[in-house]
This record gives structure tokens, C-alpha cells and sequence, in this order.
């Protein structure tokens, strides 16, 4: 076992090691510090794609004609067509394999049904794993869902001389909402300016405006409403911050933020099931009281590891979720915050919650109008308006079915032979016992 | 502007409205609670895809027929079998926009040399800002990066009846190295055992296993190992835990956590790159001086909101480069933490720097083999063996183009622009600025 | 160096040696089981100090009679009538230094004018450091401080059936708020409630409600306000809970927290101050480039380390005011958080600002009333009603003069010397730049 | 109730009411702008306590003579004199109420014995409510606690001009550590140098050295043992930093800090209890059922409020015993965190147990040599060389009493009834119920 000095030292070890030829410091100069020599074209830019834009591109950049014929050699006309204001630069299309889990029964405030889900993954095991949940779940009468709360935010920061400055910015502001909505909700049909939050750290104002954004994910919208606010700001307010910036980085965006849990970024949801022991043992192959067990000792784990929240791995069903129904990937990072709870009810039976309160999600908008993105959201039923809210739901579900199939995995003692079967994709070489927990 | 209490209301007085037949809080429980009513067919579980096994699944299940068309329809069955050991239960394949952001020079410990950087987005805006920050990036010599540690961790957690029988526990496990290292690497060709740290907790004892998984992101690499070590501890501890778990949560897997900055979960990576004013000037369109005003006001922003580390949006670039390469998406809730450091040279020069403690990548296994995601790989010349560390510093060199771009957009006050023009899909409608901006 | 592995195993191997005889892991059982011999006495209860119950307590117990000697040899019956209210089971009386720092010159918007700031402390250079910073702020004009927001909590908590239950209390407990309103407010002449928050966490909800307490720190107020309206939950909420307790710690009562910087506890403060560099250099023996420098380094120290804001040592100077006025030393845990920001002025002078978001403090209440705690508030000129607002506003300022003291010291090298020259209490010994320091 | 604008104006709004002769924002401008006018007498510098320095001290400075008489009246030449090393610019001492709970059995690696815990605090039903939960604990046959790690650090920053200059000095600092051990070790009689740990953050790097440092608390220790290093780095570094700080806030000294879990802070320690069902209903009116509810719903409390760990109330016992015994106050900001958990044993038993990662405590040096501090010691028999880690193990138990009776004051619907009947000091109004629960 290494000491911590000869780990910290490994990496710079290994390096001299890698580059057998470089004996001394010298050599890791020159190949860490800056080169003059010449650079390969620039990637030549653009932003409506076309045939003749991709295929211009590929003859232009040194890059492997297999790649080209992989990644561009399919797509029509009509394909390249359908990445315009989605893709700067188009080099052609990633494939991922999509599979389904469920049925999920939802019994929502918003989402209300089965479900079956799309699950876009190059993971063996994610998708059986949340369909044993799912299933689960529905066998159990359903998982009710509640959006507790919704909004997105954009955090404009203002810098002042001084105290002074800062107090009559923000006794200013505070009377100028009427002004503020209605410089926003002019730049957008769907948003709405729900609240204005003010942090003031020493000579820096932080405007954190709140808003509804409809049936989209609205990061878009709020950036340009807020743009709007800032330039009414930059003309009428008595006192001129000396700078500022549309986002300051308090909004929380793209990033896991721990507040999260007392504000809302997107929707904020909870669902629950209860879950008969019978059916436990049955189809999650332990029992409610070792699952209680695991959420006792895993719970304390996420806590020691100081992670935002306690849960399992919303990420998991988040991100196959959101590839394969047109979502912003990068908002995993922000969305898989969240806490699990698991009981055992006076009747023995298990219960289970998940709350997350950062689902950033839309039907309209981003990518939801990609024709497969569009033909998971209609797998889903919730394409176009009127369902980013149950779709939020179904996030929570899905959610609580994968902590579900996970924490009853690792309860069981199968959650390795379970990727070690579906990993090495041969149904045949898989433990009977997997087999079984997802074909049964 | 609603009040707290007002806003905690919405969502329960939506419901009520947006149910408008519902009249009452019976309304409410009929809602949300459990249902008797017939399930719709479970998928039938299918581990090895063949357009046998997906077809029967789309005739099998009610789903609507067109996304059949459009999810499956092109695909031969040469591109099904690929995905096998890749997903359950499938239903055919999304497909995304790819976009290419470069030429990235990178001056690493591992990667050096140009790399062209192939992005899968549905997100306007997304690869015109990377691929500008690696420009600029290149043209200012090139980025260094240096790999400073790697390791990937498993946590059994096991639960003794008190802390005498922990003490016993933990006094046999510190002498049985060996064997731990012998049973985990007869699992594994590549996995070595690096370390392991104990985490007691009353009577809960943590044994925190750190393992190098060659050229793969290694998650089922250690799963496996430890599982063999668990059996070990099984047959051969003189003290038997009343219950254990192969992974009691603390090893932070799919979840953005604290820990990290002092151990590393996968690739730490710190890169840097010093910018002359004249190159900031000209391409990105503001100065040095007002991008370290973004930094001082967004680095407290970020310390503000409660995120761990300060950083724009690690998650964009990296949720883009993971999805293209095969890598596992929902690895950016873990991935897309860190620092981001901005500063002013004695010289007027941008300084930057960006530091990743928690690159989870491969260049093997995973989704790596599939085709599309190898043609990406093929575009980086990262493909097998041999390249992990080299993709993890890129990845950093590629969030350290990223937090440029972001930083001197909202410095120059294009942000939103270069979303409006760019997300419209229109290239004459965007402004001239921006259009300059990406095509300089 | 140690292994990772040697260090985890250390207590164990140093538990056996330091117990020479214990050659085997039976010792180390016996030694930590329960034992089953006889206990000694139990400390008599008394909540009401007098003569006769300390002296019987010393009687009765077995504790050395030299500390009763010096705990309570020289306390007169007055003396411990004053304890009363303020202690159980009264032994005497712990003394600490008292010291002086100032005068700190505040321009807020409730403290405003110039204060010597008594410190109690044990804890050799904290009061000469603090006192240098006051000075240095006042010469420079003195600190501009502002109140931005105050309120104490308490989030008792409720648990339901499912989430139909939660959805029917929340519904019902959103039309109730001015009936808890007067059933809080008639437990106290000082706390009004201000605001009531929910959180819904499965079949859980938090309630948290928000509380002014006047010049009161107010954990005492909130604690029967909220019982008031728990009382009142109990006799007409139309659906009960399972179980509910008062308190269901969301509050983060004695606890550092992220979501103080989100919504307050106690009295949330800004500060700042402005230093021309001669007076930098003059009085501090630096420079404002050099602790510019410090700041770039220090604020991304505390958010690689894991901190909760970015901050140097504000418990020191809390610590050592509370103790002095009487204030609740525990809530020290939560007071110090906050943010530091040190930048440079265009004109090239020092600025620095700090930001409490959580100082609990009261100049009523609590221990403000004891002899001792009462003229330390006396020598601020805040003692009693109408103060609480400026006391916070003055805590503002000294944890400013303490950073800057801090910064400096650590940016001109004399950080190790101060204590070294203090801590063995002989000016004489002190570097004479030291001396200097505080001397100037 | 207030809208969030209404709440962020509510500050602004108050001061220009509490100000009404201010009628516009020129006002509030004079009055936090910065002042010229005179200031009074800076406090003279006295780094050696004495009766004329006290004397000369009040004189000198227009402090009140009252608070001379109660402040300074009653200390003796001799008292003053013990001051020394303890106190700058003293103005005479403060006194606190002290109180004893216990006795508190403790079955650990360090500790072994029945102790009386003396506690000072001016908070009614503090000291009752600690000396309760020790009873049972002792009743129940004592808690077992274990010293897991030990160790203090100083983390020194060093800036380069680039990652090459980085790679160089961490390649050269990674052979120096015999050098760095006999530099620091130098310095001390009692520290030894245990490891070094290495973090790089772009051209930056801090170097964490972590000690033992006997049976002092240490921070002295460590900063002149660090200092004598970075003295040796000075003088022998092949390659010199742009500049360096003695300590880079990376250590967490005097914050809460999530790394503590992962490393250590002064001493770690773990402490649990099992208690009979009849033991909890006879002295704690409760059952451990509903103290497990309360758990289940108090731990996900926390971790919503973004605390780190999940705990009550570790600050209340650990402020009182750190100002009964002469330990650093301040440092209550980074002991009080850590994790409690309680769970039903199979038998029907309450398991109780405490994680403190972070007890920064010493048994010499620091206040512990004070009369008052000393005796408090004496009372624990652990005053002086020896018994710094079982003061440490004592404090996991008192913490875990705490727990313990808050838990159960809260299950039992007591908490308010107690702070209620003790805080008026009449134990005659009292409600029975809290009476009997103390005098049982």
C-alpha cells in the first residue's frame, strides 16, 4: 500500500516513467510549457447545418474518414435538416441504444397513468434495473407524485462603490417590480416573473429574479428576460453599479448546490410507495426489514461523504432519461441532488419517498423536437404542451424505482452478478437468479 | 409577487384548479392514491437485442407506432447486435446532433498535441462557445494539464453488534492486505488494489477500497473486486458482521460530494492556460481585467449558492464529450465538480486555471465500442488502450475552454445574444458580434 | 511517513501499547464493554443556586476539595443568587481573562459610533490582533455595516400516512396563519411571527416558522411560540399525524448551515471598509497587492477544504465577544460562517467586506443579565433593550478587523512570531516588529 | 406575511423608519459613509498583564466605572498574574455560572472511569439536561468510546508561475520529508511530524502537514514547526514560489469543514450506548420507538438545512466543557460537527452512537493552566501531561448524553417545558414532570 507521499508522487513518477527518454525536470518543461508551433485549422464555423456544411467540414479537418462514414455516412438530407439551432459545427449523428422499463404507474398531482419509459444508456444492467422498480411499484397500486414547487432562476450581480450605493440600488429595486415584470414577460410568451430575492455581500448586489417558464425548461427564457430587466436597470436606476453581469453564478445553474433544498431550480417534486412484504420477497428478493438496514447504514455513508442530500443514484435514471427525451444532459449535474427515505410501516410493509428538488425539464423547447426525442416523449405520451409538469413526475417515479431495484440489489447480494451478467451481455452466462429478478 | 406562504400554496391550489372537476380535498385523495385498476402488459425483459426481440417488444407493448418508425426503422440488424451488453429491453436508438469544437492544444503530463473535440448536444450555443475557448486556448500555445491522482473506490460497509467487535474487525482487516489484494486481482486484469481507509461509525464500519482500472472508468472493475474481497471477509473474519453491503454510499459514485477534493474518484486533473490582452481583446471580445471582476463576483456567487467547489458549467462540455465518447452520461453528476480560478498576471495576462478531482472516463469498456462513440473516440486518435489519462486531461483542457467562453461572454455582455442567435437557428438573424465572435 | 493503512490502524496498535498488559483483543473487549461495578453518587439536582446547595454538592460528591476552593472559595451569596435562572446543578464560578480591542468606529444603520470591544478569551495575541484591526478601520474612517435581514426559527415536523395526508395539512395549515399568529404571539410581549415555510419530504412535513424576537436572541421565544402552535395543530388540524415533534432540526439550531446564506438565522450583516496603502503598510506592514494575493490563494483554501462560505477565523472574535456579553457561546457553532472579499480599489486601496449571515445575539436574555456579562455590555453602551441590531452590526465589524488583522499577518510573515511572542507572554521576548504591530 | 420583497426591503425600510428625521437617501448616505471626525484614545497596547496595566488601562480609556468595579474590583495582584500569556490589553476578568453533570461512565481505548463533568454556561436547562443523559448512560453500564485518529495540520500555499514550476517543487518537496521532519520536529519537544498531503490547484499548491502534537490542542505547535519548514523550503526549494502564506486556509482551522470526515482535525472519536427500553421510559418518559421516529425525521432535517453531518446539538455540551476547561472557544466552530444516529436493536433495545471527526482539545498549554480552567480539570482528574485523549473520549460521551436527552426531551414533548420551568429559575414553577425528570 502506497503512503500518501508516494501517492501524491505517483502521478509525477509516472510520468517521468511514461516518457522513458525524459531523465530529468528539463523534459517535463518542455512538455508541460507553451509551443509556438504550427496550428491545424481552426474548426471553420457553423451554425445552420447542411449537407454540404458537414461534408465541407470533413474535407476540411484532418479527421478519419472511418469516423466520417460512422458518424455521417446515414444521415439524409432531411436529418441534417432537423439539427438546425440545435448543433454549431455538425460533423453528423451519435447513436445510443434506447431501451424500455415499466410499466411505472403514476398516481400524480400532474402525471396520472402507466408509463412505459424510454432510457437512453450504454450501461448494461441501468435499464433492467429500473424496470424491476418500476414494475414494482405498479404491482404495488402506484407511486403518488407531488410538484411541490417550480421555477427557474437567473441571478444578475451588481457591483457598487460602496454600502451606500448598494442600499439605495436595492431601496430603488424594490420598487421597480412592476417595471421589472413587465420589462421580462415582454421578451416571452410563457415565462413569468414570480419573485425577486436580493443578496447583498459587502459592495455587490445579487439579484436572484425567479420565474415560471411554462412547458420549457426556460433557461433560455430567463436569460433573455433577465437581459431585459438589466438593460431597464442600465437606463433608469439612480445609482450605476460601477459593473455587472446578466449571471453572477448564484443561480445554481448546471451545478449540484445545496440551495437547492430551501429554494427551487426547475420543479421541485416528492413520491412515495408502499410496498407489501410479500412482494418485497417476492420480486425484490429480500426483505423490507434489510432494505431499512441498507438506508440505515447508506444514508450515514452519503452523509460522511459529504455529498447534497442522501440517495442512491437519481443520476442514473435521470441522464437515461433525459438523452433519450430531448433534455439538456448537462443538467444532470443539478437535477440528480435529491434525498431517499425508506421505512418500515406499522404493518411491516416497506415504504419508500424520494424528493428532488431540481428537476430542470421541458416538452417544448431544446431538444424535445428531434424526431427521436419527440418519439420517446410520445412513448411517454407527454410530447408538447401541457406536460412538463407530469413529465417532472414521472422523473420523481422513475427515480424511486431505481433506488428501489438498487437498494434492494445491493440488500439481496445481487448487485454484482447482475452487472457482471448484463454486462457481458450474454443472458445465457447471467446468474439464474438475475434472470429471474428481471424476467419475473 | 407572491408571498412565501402564497407560493408554497401554488402548487396544491393548481392541482385543485387545473383538476377543475375537483371540487374537494376527496378529489385530492382519489388523485394521488394507490390504484386496483389492470396493469398494461410489463416489458418483457430481453438482455440480448435482435430485431426478433425488438420487434416482438414494439408489437408487445402498446406504444405508438410511429416512434417505432423513427426509433427503429432505419436500424439493420448489424447495428442492433452492437448493442448488446449495452442495454435491456430494447426498443432501437436516439440519436443526437454531433458538433466539433477545436483545434484544443494541450500541453499535458498525458495528452499532448491538437485535438479536435467531437460534442453531442442538443443545446445551441453549446459547441460554438467550447470550440472558441479552445481556439483561443491554442492560439495562446496551448493548454498544461497534468493528471495529479487516479483511483476509483467500492465502500462495503459492514455492522457489528458494538464497537468492541468493530475494534476486532478493523485489527484482523489491517493485517489481511495481502489477501484483500490476492482475492480482488483474480477478478480483474487491469484493477490493482491501491488503498484502503476505514471509516468507523459506532458500530458501522466502512472499509473504503481505492482502486487504478487501467484504461477503464473501472465502476464494474471494482464492483467485482470488492465483491470478491467481501466473500474473503465472509469466510474468513473472526468477528462476522450482522449485516453488510457491498457498497454502503460512501464511495460518492453518480453523486457530486465534498470528498473529493481530498481523494480523487477517477482522474483529478488541473489544468492552466496565460492569455495575452491583445488575443483576449480581439477573440473574446473584452479584457483581462473585467474577466477577473466576473471571477470576484461569480466565485462568491458560486460559495453563496452552497455549490461544492466554484465553477460556471463543467457539466455542459463534459455531459457533451461523455455522451459522444461512450462514456457513462450520468457520471456528470460526479464529474462536474471543481474550481475554476481566474487571475491577472504581473504582466496584464489572463491567467486561468481549472481543477477536475473527479474525471470518471475510460477508453475501454462501457459504451467505448459501440460505433458511433468510437468514431468520436477515432476524432480525439483516444480510441483503446493507452489513452484514459490522456482523455482525462483533455476533458479538463476542454471545461478550461469552456469556463473562458462562458466568463468573457457574460464579461462582454453577449451572453444572451449568442444564445438568442444561435438557439433561433438562424445565422443571419444572429447579431454580427456573435457571428464574428464564433467565426473569427 | 505513515501508509494510509498504518495511520487508520494507529489508535488500534497505540491501544494496545499504551496498555502494556492487554497482550490480546480479549483486553481490548473487557476494556471497552459495559462495565457492572458501582456508580458513584449522582449529581444531586438543583436549579436554584444558594450557598447551602453549592456547599452540599461539593459534601456529597467526590470531587477534589482544592477546586472547590478556587471554583467557589471566594464567591459571596450574591454572587450565586445572580446564577440563578442560569445554571443547574451549581458548583461556582469559571473565570477568563477580559481584554479590551478598539475603538472600532461602525457606520451602520443601527450601531454608530465608536466602541471598545471587550473580549473574553484564554487565547494569547486574539485580543492585540483584533485590536489592531479595529484601529487600522477606524483610522481608515471607519466600517460601514448594515442589517439586512433577522429572524430566528424552529421547523417542527410531522409525519403522515402517505402523501394525501401531507397534501390535506398543507392545504388546511396554509388558511391557518393567522390563527397560529395568535396563538404564537400570545406566549411572548416580544416575537412576532414573521413567515412560514413548508417543506414536504414524502410523508413528512416541516414547517418551519420565522420569527422577530425583539432584543431577545430568541431561541427560547420561538421554542414556546411554535409549541403554541403545535398545541393548536394538535386540536384542529383536520388531519393528525402519525407523530410529530417540535423541533425536527431544519432550523439549524447550533449548527453550521448551508441555507443561512439563502434565508437568516439571528440577524444577517454585511460589512466594509476601505484602507488607503500607506495606512496598509504603515500599521500593517503589507501591502494591499500582497493580500489581494492572499485572498486568491486563502478563498479557494476553504472551498477546496470543504467550508461553508469562505472565511478566516470569525469564530475567534465571536467567541471571545459572546463569552464577554453574556451571549450563547454554543451558537458560536452557526455563527461563524460567512464570506470574506478582499479586493483592490481602482485607486489601488484595500477593500474588504464580510457577510454574517447567522449572528444570533440578544442584549436581553440569555446571560446578558449576570454582573460581569452586563458591564461588558456596558462598556459597548449596549446594554438592554433597543441594542440587538447594533451588537450585531458591531460583530459585523469586528470579525472585518479580525480578517484584515489575520491577512496581514499572514501576508507580512509575522503570523508565527505574534503568537510565539505573545504566547509566552513576555514582550520583552516579542520580535520587536511585533511589538510594533500592536504598540503603533 | 411578507413577500420575499417585502422581507428584503424590510431592512432598508426599518432604518429609514428608526431614523425619522432621515427622509431621503442622503440620510442613509451620512449616516454609513465614512466620518473624519476625531477618535477617541486607541486602548494601550499590554501584552504583560499587571495591576497598574489594569489600572492605567480603565483610566486611560473612557470606559465605564461600574464596570471597573465589577469587572477588575475583585482580582487579587496574584489573579492578574495568571493572566499572563493568556490575555492582551486586559481590563480584569469575567465570570461564568459552572455547573456538574454526571456522573458519566466511559468504557473507551483512553478514558476508563466515572467522571463529573463540569460545565460553564449561562443557559438554563443546559447543565440538567447533560447530567440527565449521563445518568442513564452510566446506568445503562457506560458508553463505549474510541479514539479512531489523531492529528493537526497548518497547510502552507505556495504560488507559482506556472504548472511546470509546480511539477518541479512537488517533485522536489516529495524527497524532502526527512528534511521537513528534523526542520519541524526542531521546533517542538512534543509535535511530530505524521504526514504530508499535496494539493494542486493550477499554479498553486498547498502543502497540508499533519502532527501529532502531545497532549496540547496544538495550533501553536503546528504553526511554528510549519513555519521552521517553510523556512527550509525558502532557503533550499530549486524553485521559488511567486509568494507563499504560512497557512492557505486549507486546514479548517476554526470552520466546520466537510473534509473532516475524511481526514482528521485534533482527535476523532466514536462513542456509543445501548440502553433497555425500561431505562428509556423510566428516565427519558419515551420509548426508543419514538426516539427512532424522531431520528428518522431529525437526520433528513439536517441534511435539508445543508448541514455537515447530521446532529442536534454537539456545540451546547462541547462550548461549556471547552470554556469549563480551558480549551479554545473558538474552536466550538469546528468540533461541533458530526454524525449521530440511533436505531432499534433487535432486542428492542436503543443503540445510540456519536462520530466527532474533529475534537481540537488539550490537557497542558492553552487556558488549561488558569486557576478556575484547572481545578474544572482536577474535577474530571484530567489536568495535565497524559490525558489529552481521553478528555477527547470523554467529550464523544458527553456529546452522546446530549443526544441522548435532547432526543428524548423532544420525543416526550418536554423540550419546551424544561427550558420554560428552568430558565425562570423557580424550580417551584417547574413544570413535575421536568422536575422529576432531573431529580430521578
Amino acid at each position: 500500500m502506497a503512503t500518501n507521499v508516494e501517492r501524491t508522487g505517483r502521478y509525477f513518477l509516472r510520468f517521468l516513467e511514461t516518457n522513458g527518454e525524459m531523465d530529468d525536470q528539463d523534459q517535463f518543461s518542455r512538455r508541460l510549457s507553451s509551443r509556438i508551433g504550427e496550428l491545424p485549422p481552426r474548426v471553420p464555423f457553423g451554425a445552420v447545418p447542411s449537407p454540404e456544411d458537414v461534408t465541407a467540414r470533413w474535407q476540411t479537418l484532418p479527421l478519419p474518414t472511418a469516423s466520417r462514414d460512422t458518424l455521417y455516412g446515414r444521415l439524409t438530407a432531411e436529418d441534417i435538416a432537423t439539427f438546425t439551432g440545435h448543433i454549431e459545427n455538425c460533423l453528423g449523428a451519435v447513436q445510443l441504444p434506447l431501451g424500455v422499463a415499466g410499466p411505472l404507474r403514476v398516481n400524480g398531482s400532474a402525471a396520472h397513468g402507466d408509463f412505459y419509459i424510454p432510457l437512453a444508456t450504454t450501461e448494461a444492467a441501468l435499464v433492467a434495473s429500473y424496470s424491476r422498480g418500476a414494475q414494482v411499484i405498479s404491482e404495488a397500486g402506484g407511486c403518488a407524485t407531488l410538484l411541490v414547487d417550480e421555477g427557474v432562476g437567473r441571478s444578475p450581480g451588481f457591483a457598487f462603490r460602496d454600502l451606500v450605493e448598494c442600499g439605495r440600488f436595492v431601496a430603488w429595486a424594490l420598487t421597480q417590480l412592476d417595471a421589472f415584470r413587465a420589462a421580462a414577460e415582454h421578451t416571452t410568451r410563457y415565462g413569468k416573473l414570480l419573485d425577486m430575492r436580493t443578496v447583498v455581500e459587502g459592495n455587490h448586489v445579487y439579484l436572484h429574479f425567479d420565474y415560471e417558464t411554462g412547458d420549457a425548461a426556460g433557461q433560455n427564457i430567463v436569460t433573455f428576460a433577465t437581459e431585459a430587466i438589466c438593460a431597464y436597470i442600465a437606463e433608469r436606476s439612480p445609482v450605476q453599479p460601477r459593473y455587472c453581469f446578466l449571471e453572477a453564478n448564484l443561480s445554481g445553474d448546471k451545478k449540484a448546490s445545496a440551495q437547492s433544498y430551501l429554494s427551487v431550480r426547475g420543479k421541485k417534486v416528492t413520491g412515495e410507495i408502499t410496498i407489501p412484504a410479500d412482494l418485497v420477497r417476492r420480486r425484490l428478493h429480500t426483505t423490507p426489514e434489510r432494505m431499512i438496514e441498507y438506508f440505515g447504514m447508506g444514508s450515514l455513508g452519503g452523509v460522511l461523504s459529504g455529498t447534497i442530500g442522501v440517495q442512491g443514484h437519481f443520476a442514473n435514471g435521470l441522464a437515461a432519461l433525459y438523452i433519450a427525451c430531448g433534455q439538456d444532459a448537462a443538467c444532470v449535474a443539478e437535477s440528480a441532488v435529491g434525498v431517499t427515505r425508506f421505512e418500515l410501516t406499522p404493518e411491516g410493509y416497506l415504504y419508500g419517498a424520494v424528493t428532488l428538488p431540481n428537476i430542470i425539464i421541458g416538452t417544448v423547447g431544446g431538444g424535445t423536437s428531434l424526431p427521436t426525442q419527440r418519439a420517446c416523449l410520445d412513448i411517454l405520451g407527454l410530447a408538447g404542451p401541457g406536460h412538463a409538469r407530469a413529465l417532472a413526475e414521472v422523473c420523481a417515479g422513475l427515480c424511486l424505482a431505481g433506488e428501489l431495484s438498487l437498494t434492494a440489489a445491493l440488500s439481496a447480494g445481487e448487485f454484482a452478478q447482475a452487472h457482471q451478467g448484463l454486462a457481458r451481455g450474454a443472458l445465457a452466462s447471467a446468474p439464474a437468479e438475475i434472470v429471474r429478478s428481471c424476467r419475473d
